[in-house]
């Protein structure tokens, strides 16, 4: 592995057109899911931490490199094999620099391999191979999620968590539909003697009728989806301790319309913290729970909001007493230090940007690790604050960086990302950012190919108070004096940012695609996307699309002033939010646009779920023009460009119905929609039909917008 | 309403482009549905028999005219709510020339009124407006069916036929999913005082996911869909006594895989007669079952076919012991007389044609009157026939006739339509077949419009064994020297007849708003399709789709040979069997076909249900090669040009899995196929929205085939 210094990248010029290139872009390398994509995709180094160190296990083809050590994946099944166990399926974890948890499918089982003398150092038995599996942080214990139930297992075998569960109710899955930063639903003790977890009551929520056509006979495959404004599920935090295998659940508010989120154990096991908001989302509670018990003992805090209030990161412990909370209050993600004790709390950070993640902490230290976009609102960098408030930048070089920090917080693998530099992996020392190895270095994903142009632009959002970053993508050949059709591809909706400094300024590869064949390929993040602070992104309270599309046209606006765009030719796409877009901008905008691609696209806020649609547009009942104003199944009637709308028909997220909503209104209103469905696909079309989607997408604007 | 002799309408000469005209057509005023549509459509005359005469009833907007009396829609409300009943929704009947029956939705009843003086002569009340009403021939009772239960109601109320029902379980349906003639549940003795009926027991049977998206949230509204080679119902057949209120059910053999069709009472109401079909469906017992008991007294005689038996039509009985009954032994349906007594069967008719309806019989003179195609396969005539074999034609005039008997078979309504004569219905008399009265004359429907030219061309089947009618319909301002772009649009299954000597030669009318639009737009029956003997019928046995094919290609090498064609430009399109026509013709002859629309098609006939789909494929087990070369589904990868395939989502008949499965198998053959949803409609999209849907299909042609 080579070392690359971050200062030779930015000696880099992002000028491909220059470069000596002659392989031309197919969809087969610029989509996701395409045969060749994966040798071009930027993609970090694999690997991961040793428990309790700051050994990082590098993966390569040869094996598992750890320190100055390769184990092959033949020597770790041969140790199995040898003593009498299956082969391998993954990798759970590494114990120690020696030792290795190994899940085996074969076995329904997980054992502990010490990898230096080829024996089996323990066990874990009877893992359902179906279910989740969350191993403690000791490597004695792990929780296992098989819907409906919850188990743990251990050396001597499995025990059942749960009372009676199914008819809609289950345990250990994640809630809440995934909001509220919530990705699983088992919370280890940092001791692994006792495990918080989720039971779910979803018996009371609306079943929404999801079709199987692969069956014989079509075949009903029904989804609980919680409308905007029907009933919700309900939700609680059980603790299940390990040693006497008892069962309690905490004494919260009653759970009906209630979310129990960000769940944090004490360093001690003593107390279980949950942040619990109401269903308004207007309304959160930090409330500590007594972990023996399950009584409450403090509401620490309240945080409310005119719009709303999200938290999406759990408390981090620097101590018993102290942890760090994310809060929004002054009008940016900022870090807190908050004393359990004496109420009090402490900002540590502060300034026009955010925190976009938290990292965790080292409590010998008193440093917390965290990533922020203090350098500017494309770039993401590494840093870590004391508990006096110093602050102190990790990462350099322009760009995205994302990192991994060791158990023992002297390492962290920084992963970067530049315009001009696709993928540099380094291993740092946390305690300067100083890079001590690279581990992986690749400049350009697609060496040796013919690329488009990538340029940004800056403009003003429609309200004239914030700057955006619009990304042109022209074509390889482009000629100035020509004119060309123009793609505007957008999202738009909230936690997103498709304009950043990484590689390629975040340009999807298909775009570059798209644009030798005779687009220009527009991208521009509106008000209301993420890590811009409350103003911005809270202006779409009740009113989703209408500054979104404020700040679009200004898009729209720039293009139009371009002389080499032709302005009878602006065609638009997006999807799931962004096919929401694509239809507002349409129908709001309808002599604007040429051609439009929406795919999953929300046509009716009440038809999308309760956490993500309430939080911005509150109940249907208590919103009722704002649903109307922004219903674009029931605008359908103002279109006058060509439309093509794309649906997955067994879309969980965006469902079905939307669209069908959509086409059903379009008939009444004697407007003419096309439409493709793309059969047993989610919310996204995934795998190589992604390949079939894109050279849909490109035949409907070459039919309908190139000519 | 003036009289015009048939004579007359045979000089008018089809040349439309000679016409003065101005108007041009539409889609409002050529597809069914549109707002202007009815007002050119050649419905005949409106009205019907009173019972037990020879009385003609015509529906006038002024009323009712019965001999010379006129009794107004005001007059019969007057009479009810004089007598102090609720206003009248429809006519059941007509008693006699001075009574009729009306059914009143709000009182859910009947009356009986006396129009001369205003009385209400009986009633029958509790019908249920939601289930359908079968009157007795004695007007004293009503047959009701409100799923699942069947009532009887008379003048004291209600009376419920059927033990329990529900759990899939019907009574007085139809069944069988309305093929074998069947049209209806219930079946009135002549003397009105025994009912048989229905007993469907559906539980056994698979259901269809149909999904409602105009619920809240979208909601599953099932239906029992039999699919070819899985589990059928089970139907028997009840006898229910109005005088004792007995129910009994036929002793039939097992109703397991067995059909049960074509029932008949014999006059003297004492028998039961049934056409049992097995489930391979050649090989037909007619059973004649004792009224009393239900006991079998006799298997009359049998039918069998290397391919299949499929009698449509009930016994008809000329008296206690002789029915006329149509067979197909003869190679044509032709009329033979059975009686009970002797057993003994005597053919009526003879020769290379078909009996097309049998209409009834004149017990008194033994005069059987039916509709036969006897002078060409394009015309349908009225005929007679003694029970000697004495056969006489009593309709004239080239073209298509049809009629309606009155019940003392003295008069008949001859609806008459010819190539350039829209509607005759004439009032006849059964002894000469001479014109008694014109009814309805309209001899162009759209007069003042501008209409294309209609051509037909003679050409000879695939097999050289059959002559074949295309339909060429041209331009008004066709010039021979330039070429055009062609849609041949063809159905092609069984059971059907595109083309034939009807007003027009059968052309819809969208299809002369499309050639209007410039295509020249072709139709062309093929073997297989109906009336034409069982040689020409039933070539397509195990393998639908594949000398139908071979004759449409006849047809397309017809239009490949006409200097004006473009033959770079022919698309195709159909609905249904059309639709699975359209792929089918798409991808076995891909290079032909520049653009397609395939509405509702079936697209495997895995997926088609068990009565219609195995009498012409048998099981997919006893057929697995003719189920695999005629599935398009699993072909559409050899497609090429440029298909868009359209489906209603709640279609009953051709279910969605159909065309969502092609579009799953297209995406795997990286094929490209465009589509179009039309929601909430069923196998076809009726109402308003149909032209919305010719708007697309024309749009379509627009796009990619005109240019």
């Amino acid at each position: 592995m080579n070392k690359i210094t971050t200062a030779s990248i930015a000696a880099l010029l992002l000028t491909a057109a220059t470069v000596w290139a002659q392989k031309p872009l197919t969809l087969e390398n610029t989509v996701p899911g395409g045969t060749e994509f994966y040798e071009h995709y930027n993609y970090p180094v694999r690997g991961q931490f040793v428990s309790n160190s700051d050994v990082f296990v590098v993966v390569e083809p040869d094996g598992y490199h750890v320190g100055d050590n390769l184990f092959s994946r033949n020597q770790i099944d041969k140790a199995l094999v040898d003593n009498g166990k299956q082969s391998m399926s993954y990798i759970l974890g590494w114990q120690n620099a020696e030792t290795t948890w190994i899940y085996s499918d074969k076995a329904s089982a997980a054992y502990g391999i010490n990898l230096k003398n080829s024996t089996i150092t323990d066990s874990i038995t009877q893992i359902d191979n179906e279910g989740d599996i969350d191993l403690a942080p000791d490597f004695r214990h792990a929780a296992v999620s098989v819907n409906p139930d919850l188990f743990v297992a251990g050396n001597t075998g499995n025990h059942k968590v749960n009372e009676q569960a199914g008819d809609g109710i289950v345990f250990g899955q994640s809630v809440h539909r995934n909001e509220f930063g919530i990705e699983k639903g088992t919370f280890w003790s940092e001791s692994g003697k006792r495990l918080a977890f989720y039971r779910m009551d979803e018996s009371m929520v609306g079943e929404y009728p999801v079709v199987d056509i692969t069956a014989r006979e079509a075949a009903l495959a029904p989804i609980r989806y919680p409308m905007a404004g029907e009933t919700s599920h309900e939700v609680k935090v059980g603790i299940y301790n390990v040693e006497n295998h008892d069962t309690l659940y905490l004494k919260t508010a009653s759970p009906v319309n209630r979310y129990f989120t960000n769940i944090a154990w004490s360093p001690d096991d003593q107390f279980l913290f949950v942040a619990e908001i109401n269903r308004e989302q207007n309304h959160m509670w930090l409330n500590q729970y007594n972990a023996a018990d399950g009584s409450l003992v403090n509401t620490l805090f309240e945080e409310t909001s005119p719009e709303w209030v999200e938290p999406c990161f759990a408390p981090l412990f620097v101590s018993n007493s102290q942890f760090v909370w994310i809060s929004e209050r002054d009008g940016f993600k900022h870090l807190y230090l908050f004393n359990i004790k004496t109420l009090k709390t402490k900002q540590l950070t502060r300034g026009n940007w955010c925190v976009t993640e938290l990292y965790g902490c080292n409590r010998e230290s008193g440093e917390v690790f965290f990533q922020a976009n203090a350098e500017g609102y494309l770039t993401r960098d590494i840093y870590k604050v004391n508990l006096k408030g110093k602050m102190t930048r990790l990462s350099s070089g322009y760009g995205v960086h994302s990192a991994w920090f060791s158990p023992k917080y002297g390492r962290f693998v920084d992963n970067f990302s530049a315009p001009n530099y696709a993928i540099l992996s380094t291993l740092c020392d946390t305690r300067t950012g100083a890079v001590i190895d690279t581990l992986k270095s690749v400049r350009n994903t697609y060496e040796g190919y013919t690329l488009p142009i990538i340029k940004t632009v800056s403009l003003k959002s429609a309200d004239g108070r914030f700057d955006l970053c619009g990304r042109l993508i022209l074509p390889s050949d482009f000629d100035s004096t020509k004119t060309y059709p123009v793609i505007d591809y957008m999202y738009g909706g909230p936690h997103s940012q498709l304009v950043d400094a990484s590689w390629l300024y975040g340009a999807s590869t298909w775009k570059m695609y798209f644009a030798q064949q005779g687009y220009i390929v527009f991208t521009m993040d509106n008000r209301g996307t993420e890590s811009r602070g409350v103003e911005y992104e809270h202006c779409i309270h009740r009113r989703l699309g209408t500054c979104e599309m404020e700040d679009q046209m200004v898009g729209i606006n720039y293009l139009r002033s371009l002389p080499y765009v032709d302005t009878t030719r602006i065609g638009i796409h997006g999807w799931s939010y962004g096919g929401f877009m694509t239809i507002s901008m349409m129908t709001n905008h309808n002599t604007v646009f040429k051609a439009g691609v929406a795919g999953g696209p929300v046509c009716d806020w009440r038809l999308y779920e309760i956490m993500y649609g309430e939080r911005y547009m509150d109940m249907p009942q208590e919103n009722p023009d704002g649903y109307a104003r922004n219903c674009v199944a029931d605008s359908i009637g103002n279109l006058r460009g060509r439309l093509l709308v794309i649906h997955g028909d067994i879309d969980p997220v965006v469902v079905w119905q939307n669209s069908l909503r959509l086409l059903q209104n379009a008939v009444e209103a004697d407007v003419l929609v096309d439409y493709a469905v793309y059969p047993q696909h989610e919310h996204n079309v995934i795998g190589h039909d992604r390949v079939h989607l894109f050279k849909r997408i490109l035949q409907y604007f070459d039919d309908f917008l190139k000519n």
